[in-house]
């Protein structure tokens, strides 16, 4: 189970997050690439901050919008996303080999994330931008993408495992630490009170018991079961941070007990 | 001699140019962007564009100023600016790549090309982005440049030249048709009434001469030389777009006198 | 019957319009206040421009957003548009007191003058901030906005008026002489075909008809009766500006007939 | 002596210091106007918030930079410059008067204010902008400006005073709590490692000398005296917060001990 964090998201004179204080904890670094946040400057020194902490880079799209931080949903023929998507993860790769790295995976953000949750167009545009970009290369692009509720009498797939596989796009399915679930799988609404999880100790609980692939309360007291490939993680000040340096411990040593070794890294 | 125009500077609801009319004229686009003109979606548009048309496709990268096309000088630490030009070029090499096309090289813009002229490290700066992109690719990016004088009794290279062998990266040289040169090589300031050439008769015989590596005059009446790879034209309104497709027209007898072969654009 | 015509929609290097040659023909200037087009230095231009033919001056605001050019609904708080509308017009102010010019009226913008059409809560917004405006001032704004139907029959005020009516902002009704309208008053959507008149003669037709208070042709054959304060025109090009002029000699010729004087500008 | 604060330069999702945290201290609010910070809403937020505590509103205009935050020298011709700061001020006016609240003053922003400082043809820009607005006002806006040094032995105005005297613009000169001065009395420049002062100590030491118009110790161990109307404080995390209490504190006492009364807030 991987831990991801959305980085690079300071824009200007305006700071935002402590990547420095959480890139040891995390697996992948999901990077800004200038529309919603970010600028060349910051993804340079956010992929040399991921480099010497070993940490996956993924590109992190967003809607052209940094007032609204990419989290105002807007509307976009197929043919304009597909270039604004390619122009930010072409940006972001031209930035990653400048260092010698590789680009490892696309998370969109915000309001393009939620939107094509929903909109299945909108999923198979980003799909068809990353099948495109893999065609000719050794090492391919996955898309992470919100974990959907993988029920087990239903042994169907979901219509995003679909597209992804006509596509021949691998996807890594992302849940939350911290978000409460309702009981279809998907995420309980931010205007819900209890929407997101408040101590320490649940969100650890929770990130535990997904990273064991065991079920978890939804919102109704219901137990439901996620499959995810990764957690996404937050690192927006220091109580977050120790959350996340909590998870990490705790994961390293659910890892330990099933394997009898210690987590590593990726790469 | 090839012909080069810049190409996709509008933005949003504004319309610069006339692409589509000037295109079938030319053989390198210089593409803007994002940066001081253009968007992911004209990009592509501007790509499909030259593709249909045979033309060498080249990025224009530019200081981040929409406002000031570009225009305006900008301050950048050298790591600043390498990103920026390396954010957009890798854009640009993706919008490419979703279209079957290749990048063929840069020619920087407005400001931005000004300053490398005069500034020795900024210079640098823009080689050694592209000496970095071109270390593990086949086809080599080259960087457009303005032609320096080259004086017959002068043997040395100049110090542009140094620069760009130090690194290997190829240069083509730029002059301009329908700009009028000071005695030492360099281009008039416009600040002056006659900086520009106003009949289309004084530009094509500029743009003849040049082609056929004839002197020509300069703005004190002396005799200079420039040895350049390639014209800038322009296509902004009809007249121009006319003159383009005269000097077009120009070059083709010019290159059939020379060779007995009628000219054919590259790719 | 007023012409009105948006103005001062450049961008840093982007042209819109040809405000000089359209501006004598009209009587209303609806200048861009920076947020969809516009600068600083533009407005003062174009104030400079409408005050030199004595052309009333408009503040033309829009929702935060150049590349869309403000023809995209965004959505906001009632206290947010507040803001935006308050920002935008206080700055137009500024710039015409500067010249010893007075704010005339306010016309929203694309997508907010259509929201705001469909919304009551949008329009009330919008009258809350010129009623606030109005309160100090001797020369009340007024607002500009889209004519209603106003069929013979119904003696009841439309929403419009009635909430114009309660914070005392006088309105003007907008017709457009180019479109066609819907039998129910409402603007032809512009993805049909018919949606714009496109002959000089269809329009002029048209311009005189609701000059005269005449009914028009409505999309279906049928004849529907706007009241109009003041109809919109276009500057884009060589053809809508003579359209513009056309216009304007028939209206003198209509008010001639009508009042035995010649029409004269307001102010 | 009053204390000024930067304030409300938040921008979309990102924070910038504590202004609710630091407005009970102040007396001046220097509020973005969404140049280089801020937004309609920011501002609106802002001035509520000041108006609560009965603190001083100003417009705090900078150039068009957002990414730069208002930083970066930018060449303006005079109108240009004129335009810009109109806009800015007149927006501020419209915000403040929605609230009943009136604008007391003009304090430049960033490179903005740096320029005019050594550019006696750009504080004549201000200067005449500010002459402009105040001419059919009651309340007349002041300018804030960095306060010159005033020698002993000089009674010559300096060339900033002479150029408000002859436009009649109020000025209110501003020095630094926590900057150090040189013997000239300009600014220390930033690149120099003594150029803050470092201890919660030594800055108190310096503000309550400047509020007595004691004379302070410059870089080079000189003493010199500055003339100034208000200090410079600021809001940007916890440490600084307590340090502009400690500075309220300070003066209140100063003030006590002087005239025998508590500090009033100003209006």
């Amino acid at each position: 189970m991987l831990l991801n964090c959305d980085m690079g998201e300071s824009f200007g004179a305006w700071q935002m997050g402590n990547d420095a204080a959480v890139m040891p904890y995390i697996d992948m670094a999901n990077i800004a690439c200038g529309f919603h946040a970010g600028s060349p400057t910051i993804m340079a020194e956010t992929v040399a901050l991921a480099k010497q902490h070993q940490v996956l880079i993924g590109a992190h799209p967003a809607y052209p919008d940094l007032e609204g931080f990419g989290r105002r949903s807007m509307s976009f023929q197929q043919s304009e996303l597909a270039a604004i998507l390619t122009y930010q993860i072409g940006a972001m790769e031209a930035i990653c080999a400048q260092q010698g790295e590789t680009l490892a995976y696309v998370k969109p953000h915000g309001a393009l994330y939620n939107d094509m949750q929903s909109q299945p167009h909108l999923f198979e545009t980003v799909v068809q931008v990353l099948a495109e970009r893999n065609r000719h290369r050794q090492q391919p692009l996955r898309l992470m993408t919100l974990a959907p509720l993988v029920s087990a009498a239903n042994t169907a797939a979901t219509w995003q495992q679909q597209l992804a596989h006509r596509y021949r796009v691998p996807l890594w399915f992302e849940a939350f630490a911290d978000r409460r679930y309702e009981a279809n799988g998907q995420l309980r609404a931010r205007r819900h009170a209890d929407a997101v999880l408040q101590t320490s100790a649940e969100i650890l609980s929770q990130a535990q018991a997904l990273a064991q692939q065991h079920p978890i309360n939804a919102s109704d007291g219901s137990s439901i079961q996620l499959q995810a490939d990764t957690l996404c993680v937050h690192g927006d000040n220091a109580e977050s941070i120790a959350t996340v340096a909590a998870i990490r411990k705790a994961l390293t040593e659910v890892t330990r007990s099933t394997t009898g070794t210690t987590a590593v890294k990726p790469q």
